[in-house]
């Protein structure tokens, strides 16, 4: 279904080029004071053409809302929001009618539903993380109330990735540029990298490493709404995510029981432990560190070079994009991981909350 | 919550030294045989003191069907079993009342719950994972009617791996193994870690990667139940699991669209694609290439040998674990990958069958 | 929630004078063609200012439809559709700011949230049914395109009532009179007491009766997602609805097994029954039979008279309402009777075929 | 499904005639503690056997407790729970492997799932109902902590019906007879009624009351989970039931809202309402008045007399009910009501908490 999360569910509509794209979200607390300027914020960091390193479509992504705050402040009722689609040049698209772009969702969306809105990729475009982005910047509203904080970054762009942990850098400095990479250095190397791809016609993968600090512990429902089993959900849910891991993740795989446990100490009367190996999670369930994470995309499907591939018929041709696309979807996916956090531990903050008596 | 499905849906029960473990798997499909020799088979496979690098318990792990089969098929109705808890030494774990093992869910049940079975980790055992793969059992009974199969084995242990994508290998070979690795070579290398390690009262971790065959195109339900979202979320369900990757997974962060980039053509008649980088799942949805994922475990947390902690209390101690463990998960978490897998597959493909006119 | 539907999912949003009301359908199936003037009939039928005896607001309840639909077939994604609130009056609400009409939601929406939109009741007005006419004639769409067919009509105003079963009336004349009432002499004396208690400023409650035909036997989730436990929860949902029964309903209370009971026997081949006291519905699922209920709506809270109530302080003052209102909401709920029982059996219908192998 | 509830969910399992009923109550909050004796209490009163009007089958209903009970309280983990079958004659029920019973769910569950344990009605036996009353036993548990009860009681069998509501009784008497009516005097008429129709070989319907008092305003969930909505819901779930009513239900339908709205007035420093028509709940939440509602059941289907049916083939024959039967199942089932009214509060109770910030 289109929708996500258990008592704080989110549901997007809309296709790129249709009328407008848009969300609800259900089950929001009440009384938290809607930061327009806030949300507006947020969405500029995903908004295309923000910088050299981003796609050149220039969409306003200005978000309506229609429902479900009064005087500046959320009731309780279903928030309800759209993004016209106001830039959308669909003759970009007219040759997709027919045709199946390489590693896109164009031929399985034929195959599950006979028809498809093949306008810039109809549903399947990743233009619905708008939707996501705007609702992540409410729920980091309700979160702020409550002490915990969602922060993301760009850790690798192709062969370049960051050598450290997120310990080892300067969070703050992650806007600081195009690629939102806290290590300058390292963002220099990955902003050429994406310039050097987008001159080729092509494109490039990534990581984005997410943390979330301030979270309590006792979040996550065991054994099949593991938090960490929720926030894998909506990672895979992102458009172009190949993986997924937290704490030390696939590193674990060649560790040793002795070295990677978390040894518990008594760190002045509260109980702490000595490594974070688990990334704030363990059984499922926070333990009060910070929660991190890492998120794998894959090089953005639509590269600016002529590929074969067949029609809906199985005629064989040869396809050439137009339109304007991401060299490297990473930077801008960053608010869009730290949208899909905020949802998850809100939602988590309100299953944990619901039993305690 | 501790139920895993929409259409077909899975609730687990128990804990690991209580009078029984169990599940109900409701919305299973009528009419199914239910050949119990291979849920017993399966079961099996699961079981520990099944050789020597498992853990030396040996319980039975028999499963009693308790409703919704009928005279050798199911019926529609839950499907409700049990496994007794027989074996169990809970005296070994006197000493757990108060402390908090290292990396286990002690501390964060204590946390959410004010309250908790410390017997053999209570309702966080691994003991669980039986419950699963009895429901995953009935799962490939239906699918296998659908023409799907599911196969996992073990492609890493510690620092021992394959080189190789699992169309290298003969995966009827698995079985012939205690480590559940296709290939003879590294499953005696990897063998011999596992007693290596054991023998230092360590653990070590690995990765189990699974293969389903003959899925149909059109699975998978847009945006936040994308067949990999689904898988993703599943996997990390299971005990230990860190992280989870589909298709080319974080190796296609270092990518370029140009070679990653599933060419379509057409095969006699049929649309297929060149590669499968995508790994049978695009835009969240199969395309009917084979879908393939891996799953990274981390080492068991418990170790054999004197490890420092804190008491409920926050006193610090010396704990020692006793009782009789795995030194590695990996070969036994097989079938439990097979089985939730299973799951999501069938669950997937009524939720699609759902909608077609 | 603000959610009905497990495959079909409506999910509505606003307030009766907010920017807009609308919702999502999700889950509806591909390819059925979008007949607009048939949704546009439908939403006439539950428009105000239609007759004499409903509310003279004159909103003109155009739908415009932003997603999901594309060159006039659903494509299986989200249905999302919006209707602008034009011709609200709203400072006919100055006075709720503060003040809590009796038998309304103002008072329990304050307890529950400590905030609410008064205008015109806001989240709790019954303008939010439009947008389930909208939806329900979606589902209409599909199941005519399965031979099920849906028609309610008025079967009580106040103490006047029919004295016979649905078999009795000729059903193709309900939308002959404004009362929505196959019996014209009945329909004659309804409508006279609407005006009469109009007059009075008082208004009036009554029932509506709903008929589905075509209904396939099998329809209904056993145990707490029966056919009859659905209707029942939908039709509950709708606002000053106070009750529901199905087949004999409350009378059977009163009755005997061996004259209540529908007996089967053999119609040239077919299992049938002669006699339908179930309603069409036994055990939960629906046998093949006309399913047939009824439901009890209050009169409308909002008369025009004088009335004490308190304010949110406790002050204890007299009301005298403002704004256009309906003396009896009977006629107008007959078309949201049918689109929530639309949804309901689109929804039952889904979930069956998921299962039949 | 086989589950009720979104956050404390009961999901059920088990065939009348199987290998044994249960449960699993997933999300039941830590900590309570858990009087085995009173649930044993409850379990009697919906036991058979209890009197002379009711069946004489002799179940024991032993519960047995299988997970998420430790040292006498609730963990947070799932309580599992079966009740052996142990008297099951199941030879009295061989002629019904082809036989359709009137107006049971025999006819239906083939038609759905082509396949179904014909012994004692398999899965839609009324025994299913014992599982319930478990669960809203350990419901009623946590609920008398948060001040909240809930009773019900018979007011009408047959023609036999008390003339006023609730608040004329004095509901501490509802256990002093067979019949559980507050009124001795309509009791002992209702008493003389059930062993006439018993000795008919006929079965006779009736009414059960429910009353829930100290419910806080504000639970139940806009717009499509009102708590009225739920409770219908729950309420239409238990078999035979045909019909549900909250507040003056049905007779709302006859009246003027001039009389029938509940005037809010000052009571000492706290608002109140002069009347209770709206039955404790308005635009679906709960506004701290005592909740009431009305559930009809129609007479037992099995009547112990001859009567015509069909075969699964079609064959029209004779069939005379063997076994033993109640001739009016509403005295045992005002337990059951109870039940499902304790968990519907208790799930309302944790969605409503789980908002407030």
């Amino acid at each position: 279904m289109n929708s996500i999360g258990q008592l704080l569910r989110l549901t997007t509509f809309g296709e790129s080029h249709g009328t407008a794209i848009g969300g609800v979200l259900d089950g929001f607390p009440a009384g938290i004071v809607i930061d327009e300027d806030f949300v507006r914020a947020e969405m500029c960091r995903r908004r295309p053409g923000q910088s050299a390193i981003t796609t050149q479509r220039n969409e306003q992504d200005e978000v309506q809302f229609l429902s479900g705050i009064f005087e500046g402040r959320s009731t309780g009722t279903p928030i309800a929001f759209m993004i016209a689609n106001c830039n959308s040049r669909s003759n970009d698209y007219g040759n997709l009618r027919e045709a199946y772009r390489p590693s896109h969702a164009d031929y399985v969306y034929d195959c599950k539903y006979g028809i498809r809105d093949h306008r810039g990729g109809g549903r399947s475009s990743a233009r619905e993380t708008a939707v996501r982005v705007c609702a992540g910047a409410l729920a980091k509203l309700a979160l702020r109330q409550l002490g915990i904080s969602v922060l993301a970054y760009t850790s690798q762009v192709g062969e370049i990735s960051l050598d450290d942990n997120y310990t080892a850098y300067d969070l703050s400095l992650v806007e600081n540029n195009a690629v939102r990479c806290p290590d300058a250095v390292k963002a220099a190397e990955m902003e050429k990298l994406i310039l050097d791809v987008k001159r080729q016609g092509d494109t490039v993968g990534g990581v984005v490493t997410c943390v979330a600090k301030g979270v309590p512990a006792g979040l996550g429902e065991p054994l099949y709404d593991k938090l960490s089993a929720s926030l894998a959900g909506a990672m895979l849910s992102i458009n172009a995510v190949k993986g997924f891991e937290y704490g030390n993740g696939f590193a674990a795989a060649a560790g040793r029981g002795s070295e990677q446990n978390d040894i518990f100490f008594n760190n002045g009367g509260k109980i702490a432990t000595r490594s974070n190996n688990s990334g704030g999670i363990q059984g499922g369930i926070s333990n009060g560190n910070d929660i991190y994470f890492r998120v794998a995309f894959k090089p953005v499907a639509t590269v600016l070079k002529e590929q074969p591939t067949v029609t809906k018929e199985g005629e064989e041709i040869l396809l050439l994009a137009r339109g304007r696309h991401d060299p490297c979807v990473v930077p801008r996916a960053v608010p869009v991981v730290e949208a899909m956090t905020a949802l998850v531990l809100l939602d988590h903050y309100m299953l944990d909350k619901a039993k305690r008596f």
